[in-house]
C-alpha cells in the first residue's frame, strides 16, 4: 500500500467530526475520507449484532476507495466491533477506546476515574477492562449519558437546560471522587467546556479523539504508512465525506465542528441498500 | 382478503405502540402485526428518499405475514411516504395525519392550531396542506421538538427537566393565542399530561393515534374487512411484534405503555439487510 493512498474514518453520524479535526491537526499530510453513517444514526442503543454488520459494511466501503488505514471515530464500534474489523480486514485498524482509556490511566493520581458514553458502550464495560488491564486498582465509574447526543445535534450547547442535564448524569459519580472523567463518544468534547464547568477543575477531562489521534499517526509511522507531502506530488488533500443521508445537514455541523465551510462536492451520498 | 386476517402496524420504533394501544382499545377483536424499525429509528431527523425506502420493505414484509390492512402508526412516514405505499400496494393504508389533522380542525374555535413533530414530519408541512384544505381560514403554528422522543425514551417523564424542555420548545407557540395543539409524533402522547400543564387548560390536546384508531375502525367496516369473533374460530388474538434490534429493551418499554407484559415468544426479530 502506498503511504500517499488516503486515510479512512468513519462514524454512526456526525460526532466522528471531532476526530476528522484532531486528524487534520495532527496529520496534516494526510487526505481523509469520512463515512458517516446518518440514515442509521444513533448506534449507541443498538445491539452488538446490529452495528457490527454496519461497521463491516462501511469497513469495506472504505477499503473499496483505496484506504491505507482505518481509525474507527466512533466510541460505540470501537466497544462492540474493533475485534472482528480487524481480524476480517487486512489493513491497520484502530479504535478510540484503548487510546482513550490509556489516557485516563496515566492521568489519575487517585485511581478513581468516572467514564461517560452511551448506553452500548457503557454496557460492553470495555472501558473499565481496558483500565483494569493498565492498573487493576483503578475503580471505574461508569454512566450512560444517552439525551448528550441529542442536545448536541440540536445545537443547546451553551444552554442552561443543558448545565442541568450535565449535573442529573454527572453528580452521582462526581461525588465518587474521581479525579479524571473519559468523554467516551465523540459527540462528547463538544460539551467539554459546560462538562468542566459542571465538574469542576478538580477532575481531568479525557478526550479520547485528541488521544486516538495521537496513536493512530504512531500507527502510520510503524508501518511505514505516514504520506510525506513534500516528497512529490500528492493530489488534493481535502477531505471527503461520504454520508448516507442528509448530505447538507451534515455540510452545516461539520461546518460548525471543523470551523470552516465544505465545497459541496466534498459530501457525497452513499447507501448500503 | 378474509376479515379474519390480522391488521398491520408500523413505526420508526416504539412509539407506535401509542397507536397499538389505541388499536386493541377500540378494535378488540382484531390482530395486531406490529413492526417497529428499532435498528434504524429515529426517521425524524432523516431524508423522504431514505423514510419511504425502509416503509416500503417494512410495508412489504407486513403483506408477506398476511395482513389485510395497515395504519402507517408513525407521523414522519405518514407525512413523508403514505402517498408512495398507497400507490404501491394493492390494500387499505391509513396514516395518522390526516385523521389528527380534522379532528384539529373540528376542535379549534379561533381557527389557531399549534402542531409539535419531528423535524421531518414539520419540514414537509403537511399538517399545514390538510388543515388548509379544511378550513383555508386556518393559521398553523408549527414546531419541531427533536429531543422530546430521546427524553421519553429514557423515561424522563414527570421530571423538571422535561417541564423546561416543554416551555422551550411551546412557549413560543401558546403565545399565539393557539386554542388547540396537535401532538404530531407517536411518542408526544406519553407526555401528554405534562405538556396539558405546561400549557394550560385552555389548549386542547389532540392525539392523532386515538383518532387513527377510529379512522381505521372506519375503514376497515367500509371494506367488509372488520372481524367479528364471534363468527366462529378465529386464532389468538395477542399482537406480534417484530423488531429490527434490541428485542429486549422493546419488551420492557411495550409493557410500560400497554399496561401489561409481553410473552418473550411474542416479540421477534427482523432484519432486512
Amino acid at each position: 500500500m502506498a503511504s500517499n493512498a488516503p486515510i479512512g474514518a468513519f462514524d454512526s453520524g456526525m460526532g466522528g467530526l471531532t476526530v476528522v479535526k484532531e486528524l487534520m491537526q495532527q496529520l496534516p499530510g494526510e487526505q481523509i475520507i469520512y463515512y458517516g453513517d446518518t440514515a442509521r444514526v444513533p448506534y449507541g442503543d443498538k445491539s452488538k449484532e446490529t452495528v457490527a454488520g454496519y461497521a463491516r459494511q462501511i469497513t469495506g466501503f472504505l477499503v473499496s476507495k483505496g484506504v491505507k488505514a482505518i481509525i474507527v471515530a466512533c466510541n460505540t464500534v470501537s466497544a462492540l466491533a474493533l475485534d472482528d474489523l480487524k481480524s476480517e480486514f487486512d489493513l491497520p485498524i484502530i479504535g478510540v477506546v484503548k487510546p482513550g482509556a490509556k489516557a485516563a490511566a496515566e492521568a489519575t493520581r487517585t485511581n478513581r476515574i468516572g467514564v461517560i458514553a452511551t448506553r452500548a458502550t457503557i454496557g460492553s464495560g470495555i472501558y473499565e477492562d481496558f483500565l483494569h488491564r493498565t492498573n487493576p486498582r483503578i475503580r471505574v465509574f461508569a454512566k450512560a449519558c444517552p439525551l448528550f447526543v441529542p442536545l448536541v445535534e440540536e445545537g443547546w450547547i451553551d444552554d442552561e437546560i443543558t448545565d442541568l442535564i450535565i449535573h442529573r448524569y454527572l453528580d452521582e459519580i462526581t461525588a465518587e471522587g474521581i479525579d479524571s472523567l473519559v468523554l467516551g463518544c465523540t459527540h462528547y468534547p463538544l460539551l467539554k467546556a459546560r462538562i468542566q464547568q459542571a465538574v469542576g477543575d478538580g477532575i481531568t477531562l479525557v478526550n479520547p479523539a485528541f488521544e486516538s489521534s495521537r496513536e493512530f499517526k504512531y500507527v502510520l509511522e510503524e508501518n511505514g504508512l505516514l504520506n510525506d507531502p513534500s516528497q512529490g506530488a500528492t493530489a488534493d488533500l481535502s477531505p471527503t465525506f461520504y454520508v448516507s443521508d442528509g448530505a447538507e445537514r451534515f455540510r452545516s455541523f461539520a461546518a460548525r465542528i471543523l470551523g470552516s465551510p465544505l465545497p459541496e462536492e466534498n459530501v457525497k451520498l452513499h447507501t448500503f441498500e
